[in-house]
């Protein structure tokens, strides 16, 4: 498992995400990171999705979840008739695939997968849970190489020395970014946006950057003019929840604002990830409504009156326009053309 | 005392805001309003402008601080040589204006004239404290006529049935706004900016306009974009911590991103308040960065690895191009003609 890596960021380390051992799945508690260090133990793959739909994990960290807990619904129903538990773990696949919405197709993508390798391994004979752990690594490490071609791409962007602006937490790009900066020799000051409600930013990206030795700031989320201003960002990059074909892209709240200020401040924003064949245009994205009382209340301490109200999209969709180039594993695409990753000879503009 | 109005919310009544009494000056803590309802007693002056530099009391709550801090730097020297209570009030006058750095000019206009009046008072055998207690209820109140003009004018721009997106505490423009609304007969929903790091907006803001009866929503600072696309906003609106005579203003920090958002959706923004008549440009403007410690914290809670750094830059400028009209007892000004507000004969555009 090529991610147990000690050059990694601790948040970043495969075992440290989810971990599925002897009927539990362990989730690091990200809602509470860096401040404790704490695990959620799930003993169900109920308590899973419930634990993806509460955001104790998040960014892509329910990749690694939904596998898990896969290997859990397998362990819930071993030693029941075959098609019993090949039953189960198709409703298991479906559940856990619709722990959130905006990535319900992403999360489906591993979990179907995992659900069709244990009804093989039934079939064989064979030990599920252990089919559904190992194609679980095997799914990632493929996503890590992938995505470690964009971190290359995305560090070759960034001026020797110079300043990035981040938002939300896009742990593969982070985790590729880093790496990528150590093979190219290059190093650069990372601002980070803070991220409310979640503050994704401030606790996650911050972390990692940090414990990997780089200079880093966080900023409040009402700062990000200012700080364009005045600090001299060369570019912003954020992660995407969902890549339409079009070129619209939906990431946490707040990237469409950045995008709006980037493009004021004339700095270029570029937006990484694969783009989502299935997804046309925004009207394919579903922006997922959480529950407005997180953004009344932080770590428990309310804000506000009672009567005040609130509300919490957890994404925003930034049309093309705002978009400078798209890094995926095929090159930088511009953004409106970003149709063509499919077309088989990939139109690169890098 | 006018504003011993129970029309009024809470937190804008005199009394609630700081108030001398008996040899103390109590101020409401706004660090922690609404959560908890909690006074800092202060014993001399000094601990009155240390209250203001902790932001125990913000906005224009340090209009009302300083003023009763100079009464009760009068009570300090009680009883002493009449020139060594003169000095005394002098040296108090001249500490208490430079409690924080970009409104010392304002503080000033009130610790020197309640020095002037003290000493005033002592010549004529009369008791200082009274004076300038009776002096800063007075020109609390002339403010408080002042602004109740421009609430009129920014009531009437409000459309009925509307909703205006404010940003951080303007707590005397938010007292005359509900009472010009009141007396218009006009009714609107309040989007509040939440405010990181001290959420004026999700605490202060927020409380006034729900206690009144208005329909209030917190939005985090990174959902400025999106409730600008999809929540109807009519109108963005915030005071400014200094207003110069070339159209720049400065404003809590994030004014100058919303203030570029509103720009890009087509929504006006009016900033409130009156033009400083010695700040000629943006080059008179003191921006003041206060400890980044806050920013890598909320109530206490650290948000980061102990490596991180952060900026605070207390406000931000907000230029005259993305302002469409400054709203002041004159009227509303195109913003580069705001010199013009000294002309004697006003030259009004509303």
């Amino acid at each position: 498992m090529e991610r147990k890596d000690q050059n990694m960021p601790f948040l970043l380390r495969y075992e440290n995400v989810a971990w599925y051992e002897d009927g539990k799945v362990r989730i690091l508690d990200r809602r509470i990171f860096p401040t404790e260090v704490r695990f959620v133990e799930c003993k169900t793959y109920q308590e899973v999705r419930q634990a993806i739909a509460d955001m104790v994990t998040q960014s892509a960290g329910p990749y690694t979840a939904v596998g898990m807990g896969m290997a859990l619904a397998a362990w819930q129903v071993r030693g029941e008739a075959k098609e019993k538990q090949i039953s189960f773990l198709q409703q298991a696949a479906y559940d856990l695939a619709h722990a959130r919405p905006t990535t319900a197709n992403r999360y489906g993508q591993i979990t179907f997968r995992a659900a069709e390798l244990a009804e093989a391994a039934l079939e064989e004979g064979r030990d599920p849970i252990d089919a559904i752990v190992t194609s679980t690594v095997d799914s990632l490490n493929r996503r890590y190489s992938t995505m470690q071609i964009v971190g290359n791409y995305l560090a070759e962007l960034i001026p020797q020395g110079g300043s990035i602006l981040t938002q939300c937490f896009g742990e593969t790009i982070i985790g590729t970014l880093i790496r990528a900066s150590r093979e190219q020799g290059k190093d650069f000051r990372v601002y980070c946006a803070e991220t409310r409600p979640y503050l994704q930013g401030a606790r996650l990206t911050s972390s990692c950057f940090a414990e990997m030795g780089f200079e880093t700031t966080v900023l409040t989320d009402n700062m990000i003019a200012y700080a364009m201003q005045n600090e001299g960002i060369d570019l912003f990059t954020s992660a995407a929840d969902s890549i339409a074909r079009d070129g619209h892209i939906a990431n946490k709240i707040g990237t469409f604002q950045i995008a709006i200020l980037a493009k004021y401040f004339g700095i270029p924003y570029y937006v990484t990830g694969i783009p989502d064949r299935e997804k046309y245009s925004r009207d394919d994205i579903v922006i997922e409504m959480r529950d407005p009382d997180q953004v009344l209340r932080y770590r428990g301490i309310p804000n506000c009156l009672p009567q005040v109200k609130a509300i919490y999209p957890s994404f925003d969709i930034v049309p093309p326009h705002l978009i400078s180039g798209a890094v995926t594993d095929k090159g930088v695409y511009v953004p409106y053309l970003l149709d063509s990753y499919f077309d088989g000879e990939a139109r690169t503009f890098y």
